[in-house]
């Protein structure tokens, strides 16, 4: 057994499946090679061996992911939360982005970027760069020195957008888009690429059907934008009258078979929904984005009722703050509104935005986000003793209290694959 | 000139009105007997001889109002916040309260309640506390301790609640309601009773009489809940067949002439909005709340175009989070949900919920809430620079920022009318 194998003791609590907490209080969670080796409530001899850490009285979760956030926005998150989505994508996120074209500049924005998100409860991330190569690798390198594990893509944009933030003609993006790929493949251990166009509406055709040959070429993951908003909506039936909806826009050039992760999908329903559905393709909602660019509230409940998988994202910088715990919260409130404003569907449950905060997202990678035997090893020690109560409560009312009040968490200790990274 | 005369040296933000933030880059804010002295870019001489306290390149902003907080309820924040209304008034809302018969419970309760408060941004808030009038006085000896200025209220109610929380016959309680009124005037300076029917539903109409021969009496202001959820408003009806609405049930009381702040206001419109104003009541917007209980978004915005002056509650324990930051971003939030998903009605902007959170509210205390010469001098100093950025921010970029990333400011100082609390 090598140095990633030992035993954590304390409260333990995950959520195997969305329908409740399920809690070892006072129990033993062991950490073979890097992977789950059971919760016990007496540590079986075999485990004596192994280095125990002995955290009475403390709350031991699967650390969060997060599906969706884009690294140059965190410079700025919390600004311009007045405007309207296309106002603030040209005053904030495209002139924020274009300052990532000076490496300088881009390696003192995401050292404070990757320095915050090994800090915070996340132990993985889906995230987009800039268009720039050279500043997406830089940003790699940094996370690669956290001991997280994210994969990180390089945007590709060829219109509707500043042209200095716009790659050159197809071949050629495809051309400096491999080179970053193999770049990436060739530095990093932990820091993975992933193909990212911007989204259809940035996209041309010709440069979707450069990305889909890469994608198969290198077997990468995509991320991407879905149907966030009704006037994108209509602008991609635009731009692409041969596509059936915006979701099978992006499957014409393959881009949904392999492992994909489609953030927002805030207006899916129908045969989008089913095409999501039939290519497991993994949702990342950002309720706090969607309300902030005044989006609207997805449909969640449906989403999970048709088996969709579906994880969260913060969405920074649409959305300012980096916590997945107030995702979670965040993704309950949005629930309701939508229930009560709108269609009546049953609100989000705590252990159902828990299980889409860990093992819902965590399906995208491998078997991560609870602690059965054999998943990988990703956990959090959390101290809740700033959280003062007249009374005592139960393991899962802390926890339930603290993901609410989770600005007054502490995290102890932060484990990626076995990995003590905080 | 006594000791609460000095000179704050920083750069200096308010809203004199809801449009925008009034900046003074480094600036003085003078504090004469604990009323504003007016902001100067260089110091008047006459003001040369108060101790001067420079706060360079830190914000000093005026410091937050809560209008709307239930004590009692701050020991279960953050938990059940998956049920409905009246299953959570009796699981957590009314057990909780039942707790209070016991001083010593209360004590301890109401010990980590104040403590968390003064830490806060808050310099003035009005507070529920329980039916119990001797603990309610604990509470207020708490909260005269903290420095702040608060109202708070003995609870009155008298049917559909648990029989142990309800007040003895109407006169009976009166009586009650009266000793504990004069023991709150003779014992305390900054913490001052205002009448506190719980809400229509649980005041039978004696108990509203009594109450409102006692509000005459000793001139108190009223603080109540108002059309929060459209269940309880069918409920008002079927109790006061004689009331053209909710809002008009209190009026027959006298319940609005005072001053007055209600909370909620969700599904207020109409003549219940024209009472409003007519009487100049103050509203508690309290968007949080208004979510986890599935009640609704209020339309805020209306009542700004009538002129209706409306604050900003945490409302403990319904809302989890004691921070008016949080509600101030949260009233933006509940904007634009209830813009993009009802009515398209103009979200709230930043300085706007501000302006609801400082100067708006503080016209239930007198003149306050920004810095205008004369008002009362609430302040707060800030120290933003654990919010990392790798380029230059304006004081408003900071404010802005700041207020949406409210978890990483540090509250250098408190000072409520001159005093320094924190």
């Amino acid at each position: 057994m090598n140095k990633n194998s030992f035993v954590l003791y304390g409260h333990i609590l995950h959520t195997p499946t969305p329908k409740a907490f399920a809690v070892s209080e006072n129990s033993y969670l062991v950490c073979e090679n890097g992977l789950c080796g059971g919760i016990f409530e007496s540590l079986p001899e075999k485990y004596n061996s192994l280095p125990l850490y002995s955290y009475e009285n403390r709350l031991i979760i699967p650390a969060l992911y997060d599906l969706h956030l884009h690294a140059p926005q965190y410079a700025f998150r919390g600004l311009g939360m007045d405007k309207e989505l296309i106002e603030w994508l040209n005053a904030h996120a495209f002139a924020e982005e274009l300052r990532y074209g000076d490496e300088e500049y881009a390696a003192k924005a995401y050292e404070i970027f990757a320095e915050d998100l090994k800090a915070s409860a996340v132990a993985r991330a889906v995230v987009f760069g800039t268009v720039h190569a050279n500043s997406t690798l830089l940003l790699m390198e940094k996370l690669e020195q956290t001991g997280l594990c994210c994969f990180v893509g390089k945007v590709n944009m060829d219109r509707n957008a500043p042209e200095e933030l716009c790659d050159p003609a197809p071949a050629q993006a495809a051309l400096e888009t491999r080179r970053w790929i193999e770049a990436s493949l060739e530095r990093f251990t932990n820091t993975k690429p992933i193909l990212t166009p911007r989204f259809i509406p940035s996209c041309s055709d010709e440069l979707m059907e450069q990305l889909s040959l890469l994608r198969r070429e290198y077997g990468l993951p995509v991320q991407s934008h879905l149907s966030e908003n009704k006037n994108e909506i209509e602008w991609v039936k635009e731009l692409c009258p041969w596509s059936c909806s915006y979701g099978d826009a992006y499957d014409r050039f393959g881009m949904l078979n392999g492992p994909t992760v489609m953030a927002h999908c805030v207006h899916t329903s129908g045969e989008e929904a089913e095409l999501l559905k039939k290519n497991n393709v993994i949702i990342a909602h950002c309720p706090s984005s969607n309300i902030n660019l005044s989006s609207g509230a997805a449909p969640v409940r449906s989403f999970l009722e048709m088996g969709i998988t579906v994880g969260l994202g913060t969405d920074i910088g649409a959305g300012w703050d980096i916590s997945v715990f107030r995702a979670m919260t965040d993704a309950i409130q949005v629930s309701k509104l939508r229930s009560c404003l709108t269609d009546g569907s049953r609100p989000l449950t705590l252990p159902e935005v828990f299980y889409m905060g860990t093992k819902a997202a965590g399906s995208f990678f491998g078997n991560a986000g609870s602690f059965e035997k054999g998943n990988l090893f990703d956990a959090l020690v959390l101290d809740d003793s700033a959280i003062k109560s007249p009374c005592g409560l139960s393991p899962t009312q802390r926890l339930e209290r603290g993901i609410y009040l989770e600005k007054q968490l502490k995290i102890v200790k932060k484990y990626v694959e076995g990995r003590e990274v905080v």
